[in-house]
């Protein structure tokens, strides 16, 4: 069975995204210890794919996961998975919200719960675990008397039950994940499918605006931009871009290959389904029937057919 | 004394980002709980003004940040610092490599140093804390051989050495902090600021493009900028971008005015000098002279003096 890896341990957030990611495939998932590591067994072919948190991840680090994508040999997300951050409070069977003394968890889940513990278990002491996992097995093991924890991890204690559910003081956070494997045929397109680059460009005057330009001169709707310096190179800077279409799509062909001329460096990472089956909205001046009929005009005016 | 909130506990990269902040004046640093907590302080009026992270922290979220920034009474940085992310390692003194077992840090921290672990203290197993500083309370109360730490930290705990220093397993990885108070009369020029701003614009093909332009046509070097979906407001999006520039200057002055006739909404979040103080290059076509002189024919041309 191919294995698939992830940050682990199993129980936490990015187990169940994996799970999203993977699911009506047989595949088994593979706990890794950081996401680096992941990305490493997937580029020496120990693993076929790793689950990575690529937005607003509680236990991962996302600087870390971007800077790793586009450092070594290439890879290419084919899948993409949203979910919501909303936390499980368990404990063992029977302990009532009086009862609790300790609660633990990864010191960025309990951040994020602090207004609901304040008002739901005032008398709790906030305790560090390695992850939302963990925290769960240490009070399955009596250590702690509940833990702030991912929803999937009930599956793997069943001897916690759920003492409050859907936990969170901001409401509507999400977390996104991205299945990625070695280069391959990207997934077919649906008509609702996303596309990510890494550009790195000159860091002048206007760069980055001629790089946008170029997409949406082109019709092509931008869904995320996110800059990062770059260690080793002075003067230059790498741009994460996430815009709607499949490499397939010729408005965003020609857009990447325009991208190729412009920047020092794109790495294509991926043309994959969007989790949320947005369908892409495409302007008439962009659609496949115009690009193929502006390029049949072209074809005749070069061959002096037209004028 | 003035009172600073800043993300504690104390002993953390976050009280020593707060201390660069606030080097050459008088002020009490607070610890609060969390960013959000910290930034409603200012907001009461219990402090003047705060230091949170808004790149690469290593214990708070720095997405938190930017959200608790933008929500609430209007808040502008005033100063910057960039610090280096290296820990040290710190054990109770005269305890040798070999007497290692368990290593405790904050699950970000233990995650940025996981190969150094590895080949420096194969046999160590790691332990979570609530914070790096914590960690080295921990060891200092002898329930841990070994804490990875911000170098602040020895300075809260004398009876505490390193065992090594300037450990990182990514070289050159930095964080980035902002002190932020309530609105008043930004910081002088110093011909090397960077300005700040949050600005909101629909999720339209083209509208972010269009920004830019309104920052490269004056030639404004952008340093920073990534988008933020916004909570309750679907077909809009939130961009944070950092330039080149203080508000005082007339290209900047000028860009800002044609956001704000742009944007649904712009939050004008603070001009400081740069932590590097790298001057602005500024085109001898934005410079003031030019924008004065620009403004004087303009004048002449509307007075009926001039064509």
């Amino acid at each position: 069975m191919p294995q698939i890896a992830y940050l682990g341990p199993p129980g936490t957030f990015t187990e169940q995204a994996s799970r999203a990611l993977t699911t009506g495939f047989d595949a088994e998932l593979v706990a890794y210890d950081a996401v680096p590591q992941a990305l490493a067994a997937v580029r020496a072919g120990d693993v076929v794919a790793a689950g990575v948190p690529v937005e607003n991840s509680v236990e991962g680090s996302v600087p870390v996961t971007l800077d790793s994508l586009v450092s070594g040999d290439p890879l290419v997300a084919v899948a993409e998975t949203i979910i919501p951050i909303t936390f499980d409070v368990l404990v063992r069977q029977g302990t009532t919200a009086a009862e609790v003394g300790t609660v633990a968890s990864h010191p960025h889940a309990i951040a994020q719960v602090r207004g609901w513990l304040a008002e739901n278990l005032p008398g709790a002491r906030a305790e560090p675990a390695a992850s939302t996992a963990a925290a769960a097995a240490a009070v399955d093991a009596g250590e702690f008397d509940a833990a702030i924890s991912a929803p999937i991890v009930v599956e793997h204690y069943p001897s916690l039950e759920r003492l409050a559910t859907g936990v969170a003081d901001v409401r509507d956070a999400i977390t996104r994940f991205l299945l990625v494997r070695r280069p391959g045929p990207p997934p077919e397109p649906t008509g609702a499918d996303r596309t990510s680059v890494a550009a790195v460009i000159a860091h002048e005057v206007g760069s980055l605006t001629d790089v946008l330009a170029e997409l949406s001169l082109r019709g092509i709707n931008l869904t995320r931009i996110e800059s990062r310096p770059i260690r080793d190179r002075i003067g230059e800077y790498r741009f994460y871009l996430d815009f709607d279409g499949h490499v397939a799509d010729a408005r965003i062909g020609d857009a990447l290959a325009a991208l190729r001329r412009r920047c020092s460096e794109v790495r294509f990472l991926g043309s994959y389904p969007k989790a949320d089956h947005s369908p892409s909205a495409v302007r008439p001046s962009a659609s496949e029937q115009a690009f193929r009929a502006s390029e049949q005009w072209l074809a005749e005016i070069r061959a002096g057919r037209l004028a």
